[in-house]
């Protein structure tokens, strides 16, 4: 039935995608352009250009900056339907997915609902240790973050305040180095006159990796570039580091010989990952083969071994392609995979040879603060003023709507020329829910310390 | 003592200002410059840009284009110090404040707290028509607009469409009428392509005014246009319109002779305001005496008749000016009262005459949608584009930060341009966290009727 009509093959089949990210939201436009039928499922209503969320987190960036409505960028294809829902199960036999409000029939199925963060059998620590996946995680963040330093401009206690101004960021992949970087910036250019009972720029930075070294699937040389771009914002890097255990005062981390204590009310994850929730369902559904990092294998053309009318593509899949390359977790991959599949189910259902992915990689890139940065671009290996320069005109440029480019690139001159950012805010999180009560009973607690906060707040006037 | 140092009288006195609104913050600033100590106390760490709150609502801004930080406001004052922090009460006799982290001795108060909603003794309509004074307001308002139109796309019933479809604005000043504007700017322009089920411009916008006509303060002759202007964008006026109930369903409105029920997921409340809770303690332990609305009525120099040491300003004062006229709740007032207290304490502290308080009008206006907007500047009413051109400049100029400035300019003119919006996001309640089991519960339940998703499904493709 499928091929009875010649004229347009794609008539009639419909194409269910499962997550609006980069893979999803790709694969949804070349697939509405091939003239299938396509919906697209999402348990957010936008798409979120995720490799910025860290300047979120710090302030740099507000989170309307990085996040579009997937129904707006696919308006323009009638035959593409978008549902802001979450999908939890799937019936490969039947075809079907199951979702909170009702249930869909597939003829395809593509599955790009990526991965979330591994706290390694430690599930505890992410209440201490938040991560960076979503538009929530970093809001958190950034009101830990300064919350924390608006703590300690009124704490009394000179140890407790150190441990305010103590930031450990977990994990020396782009996002924690990116992540640790930003925090130096903050503290060492941003906000060094912002308060009066301590200096920004006195805040420690810990930065803990787990293996030998940081960024590890960069050269040598720019690994060095960037433990020195880090060390000159004030970033201490501890490589050969395992935590062992995060609470609310801290970490304790193993180094080769012994174990060490880090005191720090501020601890921010950004150590490996695993797949999302309907990853792992979908895996239990089809028998999938899983990677050591719980990532589903697929065939060349990224579909699944057991069922080929399932594509899983992005962060979730694991692939190495027709170079040899293991596919890597990045924002390229996932938009090339997205295309792919909709042009080989094209090309394929209209008779055609088709070929396996192939990863084109245009090259990787960190960024560490302004002015700071490592890239490699296809073996060029670039780092500091340039390095950055490219690293904004890549991010700019690859922001898919142009009043999003707009206004990223209005923020960036910004804070290029003037060392200010623009969203520090706390939000979420109103104080003005805590009963008036409970907040009198911590002040007479207090009441006594307080008669040295008058005496010191003369002393700073 | 205080006037022991002839060089600066300024000199050892703490200023303690709660609250960092517009009144706050512009009275903190000019204290500073006069040399005083200033300590400003706000539970937010961040200056909001209230006026624009419902354009964050509507999807036009985002909620860091119209708020910042109060530290980095004031960071060049060194006398200035900002703490983060709830203030719960007041001991006018020991000239003390108590806040969530200790005490503070004042010389001189400044009560700047604002107001917060009225449901006028029925707070429990607050859930189903939240306000839109804060920050976590307007992206709460923002989450329940735009998660209507997201459900509504996969509603199968039709009653219960036209119900999720049908947003009633409660209250028919300046808010609800530039809200109710903006819903039908959304609905009648901007959405028109996003939807596959229903077309967003048969979306009922319902604007409920208990008196006589909207914008009682306007001339007859702007109150004549402005409904013009809502008719043109679909939105529905009912005057004399008494709101009597309010639950998740809808609202019941009584007119004149009877009573309506009308259906609606969606209410939003702009209708009347309270003192904050510091205000409503400050009363009490002063004993200062409130106007019909709850604000506390001040002398002609902003201080309280029974404590010459207490300054009440902005939205929380209750003030005849030397002009004979009520100063209104408006940004303007509350800065220029901010600057007027700071004036008069200096200049009475070096013993110079002092004049009271004179609200200086440099007009209202309301804006309706795009091209659409109602002004009254010193008596010249205008209306239409230039009304609106006039209002993007005020308002544009108004935002105190220069990167603001150029962030609003930027998607204002896009929006312009385009008619397109940047920030639609719903965020801040994760579908994920709703556990599976409970979405496979409801979503068995509906299973039947969505034999007919995909059967319409096929029908809009």
């Amino acid at each position: 039935m499928m091929k009875a009509r010649e004229q347009n093959p794609a008539d009639g089949r419909h194409v269910v995608i499962v997550g609006g990210g980069f893979a999803g939201l790709h694969a949804a436009r070349r697939f509405g352009r091939r003239g299938y039928r396509v919906t697209l499922l999402d348990k957010r209503n936008f798409q979120l250009f995720q490799p910025l969320l860290y300047q979120v987190a710090t302030g740099s960036l507000t989170i309307g900056d990085i996040a579009y409505p997937q129904r707006t960028l696919l308006r323009k294809m009638p035959k593409v339907w978008t549902l802001n829902t979450t999908v939890f199960d799937i019936d490969p036999e039947k075809r079907c997915v199951y979702h909170e409000h009702g249930e869909l029939h597939y003829d395809l199925l593509v599955a790009a609902t990526g991965v979330k963060h591994n706290y390694f059998g430690n599930d505890h620590w992410r209440e201490h240790a938040p991560g960076l996946k979503t538009a929530e995680h970093a809001i958190q963040m950034r009101r830990r973050i300064f919350r924390a330093f608006e703590y300690a401009e009124m704490c009394e206690d000179d140890a407790e305040r150190t441990k305010l101004l103590t930031f450990v960021v977990v994990g020396g992949g782009p996002t924690g180095v990116e992540l640790a970087g930003a925090l130096g910036e903050l503290t060492r250019k941003t906000m060094v006159r912002d308060f009066r009972r301590f200096r920004s720029q006195d805040a420690r930075i810990v930065l803990l990796e787990g293996g030998p070294d940081i960024l590890p699937v960069y050269p040598a040389s720019l690994r060095a570039k960037a433990r020195k771009h880090l060390a000159d914002l004030g970033v201490e890097v501890q490589t050969s580091a395992m935590v062992e255990d995060v609470n609310a005062e801290g970490v304790r981390v193993r180094h080769s010989d012994a174990s060490e204590r880090i005191e720090a009310k501020t601890v921010l994850w950004a150590a490996g990952v695993r797949p999302s929730l309907f990853g792992q369902v979908l895996a239990d559904a089809t028998g999938a083969e899983r990677d050591r990092g719980g990532r589903l294998l697929v065939n060349p053309d990224c579909s699944l071994p057991t069922h080929p009318d399932i594509f899983v593509i992005g962060d979730l899949a694991s692939l190495v392609d027709a170079s040899g390359q293991q596919v890597p977790g990045l924002a390229p991959a996932a938009i090339q995979q997205g295309r792919y599949i909709a042009d080989t189910v094209y090309r394929r259902d209209r008779g055609k040879k088709v070929k396996p992915f192939r990863y084109r990689d245009w090259g990787t890139m960190a960024v560490i603060g302004i002015n700071r940065a490592v890239g490699n671009i296809r073996g060029w290996k670039t780092s500091g003023m340039l390095a950055w320069f490219l690293w904004a005109f890549v991010h700019i440029r690859a922001l898919i709507d142009g009043e999003q480019r707009l206004r990223v690139f209005v923020n960036w001159s910004w804070k290029y020329f003037t060392r200010q950012m623009g969203d520090r805010l706390i939000t979420g999180d109103p104080t003005h829910t805590q009963s008036l009560r409970e907040a009198r009973l911590r002040a007479s607690q207090t009441a006594e310390s307080q008669a040295a906060v008058e005496a010191r707040r003369r002393d700073v006037a």
